[in-house]
């Protein structure tokens, strides 16, 4: 059983250059797991600064924004305690340091402790299209992995919910997305 | 363009009892729209008190023991602007007031405006689990008028999230869901 969360990770470079990148945090006793997949600059940044920022945005577009290379410029403001970034408007945010890598070929994990907790503003409640665009996202995200029968399945089941629930917000974020989906297909566009 | 947020409702009867019911709450400007199906307790008491509790929660289970019958009995707070009841536990709630009654012999629209918000403790961010649980609540509460294919096709496609995600609230609340379920097929259990 493993508990994952969904979640934006901001980091630093070492000359200060912010990096966004959303990324799966599995929650363990006394902090999270981060396993990124190499090449990544988050893991690049983690191992320079040893410190990141998980940041809680309901604001679904950093998720697609970043996956499809669309958007990933997110304002951000610096951490309290400790050298990083938090993205602006986040709903939450937690300050981590890095305790513990296991180092691997494909994708090291990296051990972290939660230094500082920040409870910005309410969490207004799900919303099933919120939560259709960061499944899309990981779609996209492994879309070289991916037959176009089954891609095609999941995007049609997640329409639903857009076209039920989403707001302004998520319609973009979904657009991004599929977009992205029609280029993989015609071969054309950045990679993620 | 509809944004709907999957809330739970708290709401009282005339002689202070609690009741809890997932809903979906349509955000409009000035607050929300409450559309709940005919015979609805939510909708007695919210026409009898006008007042209720919109509930911000991330323990899924209060999704899945509602619309399962499973479990109801949520452990709830006094409210603090209006005569009403939070969730214990809640991330944050919204006291609301109806403000308009639009009757419908199915379903009555309730529009209603906020009164109160509060925010109680940090969203800690996206589980796809938690979002399986709440597709899943969705659709056990529309089993009688869904065929068993699409029944299947959906549980099979939301298990993936709950085997990868999911922690210990999660898998208990997925559980209910697929007893209730399962009870469905077998022609046996109490209509949610």
């Amino acid at each position: 059983m493993t508990f994952i969360r969904e979640t934006v990770i901001t980091s630093l470079d070492p000359a200060g250059n912010v990096h966004v990148a959303p990324m799966g945090a599995t929650v363990v006793a006394g902090g999270y797991i981060l396993a990124p997949f190499r090449p990544s600059r988050t893991l690049d940044n983690l191992l320079a600064t040893r410190c990141a920022v998980v940041n809680v945005t309901d604001d679904v577009r950093v998720y697609a924004g970043c996956v499809t290379g669309r958007r990933r410029d997110w304002p951000t403001v610096p951490a309290e305690r400790i050298r990083g970034a938090v993205l602006d408007g986040a709903l939450a945010h937690e300050e981590i340091e890095v305790t513990a890598i296991e180092d691997d070929a494909m994708r090291p994990r990296l051990t972290c402790r939660p230094v500082h907790l920040v409870n910005h503003r309410p969490f207004r409640g799900f919303n099933r299209a919120q939560a259709a665009v960061v499944e899309g996202a990981i779609l996209v995200s492994r879309l070289h992995l991916l037959p176009p029968e089954k891609i095609d399945r999941e995007v049609e089941y997640l329409s639903i919910a857009i076209g039920k629930t989403a707001g302004p917000v998520e319609l973009e974020a979904w657009g991004w997305l599929m977009d992205r989906i029609a280029e993989h297909r015609a071969g054309t566009g950045n990679a993620a």
